[in-house]
């Protein structure tokens, strides 16, 4: 990793229309320690509940406690194991406990310091906690920057289903400081990227060629180049979910591209085998081919993806698993209605499709050829 | 109770008018029956999670089941212990969980069937399960009716704290039949009589009047009496939620007329000993001799109120209990602010104001006053 001087990349601000749930995004590197700076002033705090993980608060959560006492904010510092058991009621009723023993009340906030699962887990707390507290996010993995951090999607697993138990709970303001990425293990890095690779196929081709244009910088983590792609990949995602908050309009289902074939492939594999980005840059090369089969999608398009994903150093093959199990799996996905499957289609790089009536041998087939020659 | 043709009362409907989230309250007599068809006249369904407690689902799931199911509705049954300690973190992952397992999807519904206890946690279902269930609530006890059936605000309990976890979460419609008061033990029957007093206090001058002139029809639970007061007691709450939602402006405040006192005597005495309405008379007596004593009320309101509450059969007296004790609970109260006490004190019967500053020594001697002679 290159030791360029962080501060020599201006910070850039992402603003999610939401009407009276607008909030701002406000993106640099190095800009963790201003943390507390930044929450007053988008507000008067006294009290803060600051969530983390064991592995995020061994390297963040002092600098992020001072500089929020540094405001006169007393801190309720809260810290869960890593991992995605912590999304569970349990968690919640222990955060829910700790919390309120420390005397939380209406006025207090809670503040996110952590990946995905922080991000959807305190955001519960917060829309739960005394009917409902102001909310901050700093995401620490590159997928929360790009997708969780937007949305307001938040929530906790039950054993038998992941997310099912939840809120829509906007935050007042997200805060990513790219530095604290160098600390990411590269997978889970790189399988952020995936997520990024999603948003230049699903909405801008010009976004496309900027990542196939840039892959060392970004393999490198260059602080320009991961500004670059997570302010416009919040850009996109808050478009999206501008037009489509509470998920009803069906708009939004546009970000499930690659996913029907990825949640297929994280349910038959076993959770955990593959990490989420790394499935769906299967998946999006399967809804590729099935494009492709379609008769909507170009060859080139797919090798396209195929080309950037894999310099990206993120699989690109499809693994062998049992066929019955990944096409049972997708008939329970969301994404079909009546027995027929639906999924996400691209059209070209920078457009997609919602797709239904899908033949499932055809789905299959896409799938199938995606096995490495 | 007298056998009166319940069919002569025309139904009503009450107006809660909260911008998108505004909805319609149905109050009849013997209309429990419809209820099928009343919730397939406001959006279509195919699956309904039914939640209610033992004492109730006796009496009535089988009516309403039979009702929605008639419509092709088909109905998940969920029956908790009656009782407080049912609004938990554990009662609510149960109910989380059995509606997964019976395939709840985000295009269920949830009904509430009973009390506070199952409307405040039949609505935390709703609005967690998949993000946002549509609720609709059949309050049968006369404190649902008149009062946690109005204004949004789901929840459960933690050890430590009531109504601590918890959203707001707009009900699409309620549906009240006063018909089911019939089978309510008296004591919580007159327990909600408290707020329906409290409702004129605050509020309706004339609306009291008719309270007066009507001691006996409530008493026996005549239809066209329990139809007036819940119809008006409902609109009463649903224009200060209308104008005060998410309890941010301070207006809900004066919902809590007599509910500082009330809140310390529950406490003191040990919940269970006073029913919640049963606090609520003591307390608004104590807040009324608070405004006397503040020279902003008159004795004679104050003797009005006294004299309705007992003609309600409600206690009075304030009870021996000790009053650091109660003074400590008033502290801890939501509406102290900087260790000064905050009351909703009556100017005259029909309007109160909130007032801080209070002395707590004043504050204690309304309190004492209050003991029988
Ligand atoms: N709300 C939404 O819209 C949304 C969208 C996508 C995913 N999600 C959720 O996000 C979760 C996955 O998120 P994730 O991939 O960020 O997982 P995660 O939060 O578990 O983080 C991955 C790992 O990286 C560690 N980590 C985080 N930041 C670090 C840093 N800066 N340095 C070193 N280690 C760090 C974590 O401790 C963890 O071990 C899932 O639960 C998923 O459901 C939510
Ligand atoms: N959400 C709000 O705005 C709000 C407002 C006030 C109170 N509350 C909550 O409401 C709860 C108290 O409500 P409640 O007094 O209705 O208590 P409850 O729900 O426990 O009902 C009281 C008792 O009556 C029984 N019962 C209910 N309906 C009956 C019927 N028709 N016939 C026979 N038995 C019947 C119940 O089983 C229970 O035993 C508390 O938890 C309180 O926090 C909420
Ligand atoms: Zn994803
Ligand atoms: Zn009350």
């Amino acid at each position: 990793m290159p030791t360029s001087n962080p501060r020599q990349v201006p910070p850039q601000t992402v603003h999610v229309p939401l009407a009276e749930r607008s909030y701002d995004i406000s993106i640099g590197t190095g800009n963790l320690a201003q943390v507390g700076k930044w929450i007053t002033s988008l507000r008067s705090v006294t009290h803060a509940v600051l969530i983390s993980d064991t592995n995020v608060a061994a390297h963040y959560e002092k600098p992020v406690h001072q500089a929020l006492e540094a405001e006169g904010i007393r801190v309720t510092s809260l810290v869960v194991p890593a991992g995605e058991p912590s999304k569970s009621v349990a968690t919640a009723q222990k955060l829910w406990e700790a919390a309120l023993e420390d005397r939380v009340d209406r006025k207090s906030i809670v503040v996110a310091l952590g990946g995905g699962v922080i991000g959807d887990l305190a955001g519960f707390i917060a829309a739960t906690m005394t009917r409902g507290l102001d909310f901050f996010q700093i995401p620490t993995t590159l997928l929360a920057q790009v997708d969780s951090s937007v949305g307001g999607k938040v929530g906790i697993n039950l054993p038998a289903a992941k997310n099912i138990v939840g809120c829509f709970w906007q935050p007042k303001g997200v805060l990513i400081d790219t530095a604290v990425l160098e600390t990411l293990p590269r997978r889970e890095y790189l399988s952020g990227l995936a997520e990024v690779v999603k948003y230049g196929v699903i909405l801008d081709e010009p976004f496309f060629d900027y990542l196939e244009a840039n892959v060392q910088p970004l393999l490198d983590r260059e602080p320009a180049a991961l500004q670059k792609i997570i302010a416009r990949s919040c850009e996109l995602k808050a478009q999206v979910v501008a037009e489509d908050e509470r998920e009803t309009t069906g708009l939004r289902a546009i970000l499930n591209y690659g996913h029907t074939y990825c949640h297929a492939l994280e349910t038959v594999a076993g959770y955990g085998e593959f990490l989420h980005g790394e499935a769906v840059s299967v998946g999006m090369l399967c809804a590729s081919r099935l494009g492709e089969k379609l008769g909507v999608f170009h060859a080139p398009s797919t090798q396209r993806q195929h080309a950037l994903l894999s310099a990206l150093s993120l699989p690109v093959d499809t693994p062998q698993l049992d066929e019955a199990a990944i096409l049972a799996a997708m008939q329970r996905d969301k994404k079909v209605e009546h027995g027929k499957l639906r999924f996400i289609v691209p059209l070209k790089i920078g457009k997609v499709e919602l797709m239904a009536d899908i033949d499932s041998e055809v789905a299959m087939s896409a799938w199938r050829e995606g096995h490495s020659a």
